[in-house]
């Protein structure tokens, strides 16, 4: 398999963690979002994803798009371990939990919404901050309303091994840390995403130990 | 099942698609997301959903948030007709039209982030709407990108069945009209959505058809 990825997108790492937890290997082909104007706009890219976003898993023929799709595909191909629970009540508390940061927090903050505020509405560095640091405090505090006192809750999101929910969790709390989001409020996400940031695929999987990490 | 829900909510409108394409009966119990600095933020609703967004779904002692858990949920708890096809790169592609919308367009067009740009950021009606349309347009092309031309797209997102991708674009495609976005960059997406629309289950989904509509 082929990923294609950047080091900083917190998409793309939640791949890689899913990856790594299933012990998959595969190529990982750099595409740098910021360098002359994102390489993700370019023809060669467009090529594999239309959409220009980052990350795209090529399994033979196919190409996927959109991480929590390209996770569940790997889920349904490469059972073991699991990364969702048998149950459908615990399924769905698993994907609640990943929307939530996916559908809730980052897509606020990702990059070109960033542009956006910065460059159509010329939003001063302090305003960016403001926004980025609105949506990621306040969107895990809806995480942590959802971790908290679950009986469901245990080392990880969901019971005692790593699954989905984690899979888009540490990215989330990654990026809130390099922009020195508050996290006092989240005691239970910190303290999963610890847990986590122990295990091997999730320190594998990081930013910082990418090919492409500046 | 009980379904808190308000007309407009996009959210909302794709489970309530999903419950009506599978035939299932629910009773509405309405949040209104505007009245009164918004319902969703009392304590009655935050005892049902901490995160203070509708749609939830109760089923029995469960209650469920997250449209696209829910309606995946619905999936696997009653299997027929099904919204996902059978097989993983089907699938895959499903989910990752659905979540080219519910993560790349919805979340910055939604309430809270709109009361934002004109709250906090003090922007006129003019800026907002042009946000608003920028995410819209856009990110409809990416999925136009996804649908036109590809051997897997028939009289719906995905075969000559509606599904879960179907749920998430039809209100998609509602709030683009609602709000004069430019349609006719995406003749598939509107192909299909118009299909979808000529469905009972899309018409009694629609916020026209609501008891809550206003």
């Amino acid at each position: 398999m082929k990923l294609y990825t950047y080091f900083r997108s917190s998409a793309a790492f939640r791949v890689r963690i899913a990856l790594h937890l299933k012990g998959l290997d595969y190529t990982a082909v750099p595409v740098h979002l910021t360098r002359d104007g994102g390489a993700q706009h370019g023809p060669d890219y467009r090529a594999v994803n239309p959409a220009a976003l980052v990350p795209a898993l090529v399994d033979g023929e196919l190409t996927l798009t959109q991480s929590l799709a390209i996770i569940e595909y790997l889920d349904e191909t490469c059972p073991s371990p699991p990364l969702l629970p048998p149950d459908p009540p615990g399924r769905a508390r698993v994907r609640a939990i990943a929307l939530s940061i996916a559908c809730e927090i980052h897509p606020l903050n990702n990059l070109r919404v960033l542009d956006y505020l910065t460059g159509q509405l010329g939003l001063d560095e302090a305003q960016r901050m403001a926004w980025y640091r609105h949506w990621v405090e306040g969107g895990l505090a809806a995480v942590e309303a959802l971790l908290a006192a679950h009986p469901a809750t245990g080392r990880f999101c969901h019971g005692d091994t790593p699954g989905l929910a984690d899979c888009v969790l540490v990215p989330q709390v990654f990026n809130a840390r390099r922009f020195d989001c508050r996290l006092d409020h989240v005691p239970t996400v910190t303290r999963i995403a610890a847990a986590c940031e122990a295990l091997d695929a999730f320190a594998r999987a990081a930013p910082a130990a990418q090919p492409d990490a500046e």
